[in-house]
């Protein structure tokens, strides 16, 4: 049976939207949140353009997705984000309570895996999905940073 | 020499926040945010108000005191926050930079210390300001809010 609305389908919906970050100069890093095969809130990276370091792809997706339901929790939600959430971000999921955490590229440095980021005990997580194609967006960014500076 | 200036000075300004969150009917927590002996940003609690768990007072406060600045970094400033920070504003404050973290009452459970969140490496900590002013007032919210449930 063919699946449309897979891991992946929602992924390059989260690309797209670090592709609006990498046009805008920022730290090119997406974000959906889904709920029932619907996506209910987009977002992308804004730390420089909003000159603030909590305007993560996730945390503007969470806020937005809550907004959205009426309801401060996100526990049928799926979260899919481009890079593996930071410690903020996955502290953000713990109290939404999210059903699951989707990514694509890891962040071994900052990213919650490594720092063991405690999350919510009903949350899962899936990782790696079009994590090339995530990581290489990110790789574009920062090579022509230098080249830049 | 007298120090008007010193943490408890700082902390009870926190507590007028976490005491306006408290009148509001939110979980009563605290911040301000201080650069040279100056409050730069004022936030309480709002994750009611707003229907988002991301709305706690550290997160408005760096945000409030990052517009303030016209600078995302907050390399000179101290947070003052009447309960200990959670993983998502330790992990924020991680991204702020924020020299020092003052904070009251302690949260074993949910805290960043037991967590072991990761700070940034210049951030300094201290904690226990106030800090039985700072649990009175969130134990006061919690019986109030169970007797009337």
């Amino acid at each position: 049976m063919i699946q449309p609305f897979d891991d992946t389908y929602f992924m390059k919906k989260a690309l797209q939207e670090a592709q609006m970050a990498f046009d805008k100069g920022e730290v090119p890093v997406g974000a959906v949140v889904v709920l029932k095969d619907q996506i209910i809130a987009r977002a992308h990276n804004l730390t420089e353009t909003l000159n603030d370091v909590t305007a993560h792809a996730e945390m503007q997706a969470f806020t937005a997705a809550a907004d959205f339901l009426g309801g401060k929790y996100l526990k049928e939600c799926t979260l899919y984000v481009t890079l593996e959430p930071c410690q903020m971000c996955a502290g953000a999921s713990y109290w939404t309570q999210i059903g699951k955490i989707v990514y694509g590229a890891p962040e071994p440095q900052r990213g919650f895996v490594n720092l063991n980021t405690k999350l919510h005990p009903k949350t899962k997580v899936v990782s790696g999905v079009l994590g090339d194609e995530c990581s290489k967006l990110l790789k574009k960014f920062f090579i022509e940073k230098r080249n830049l500076n």
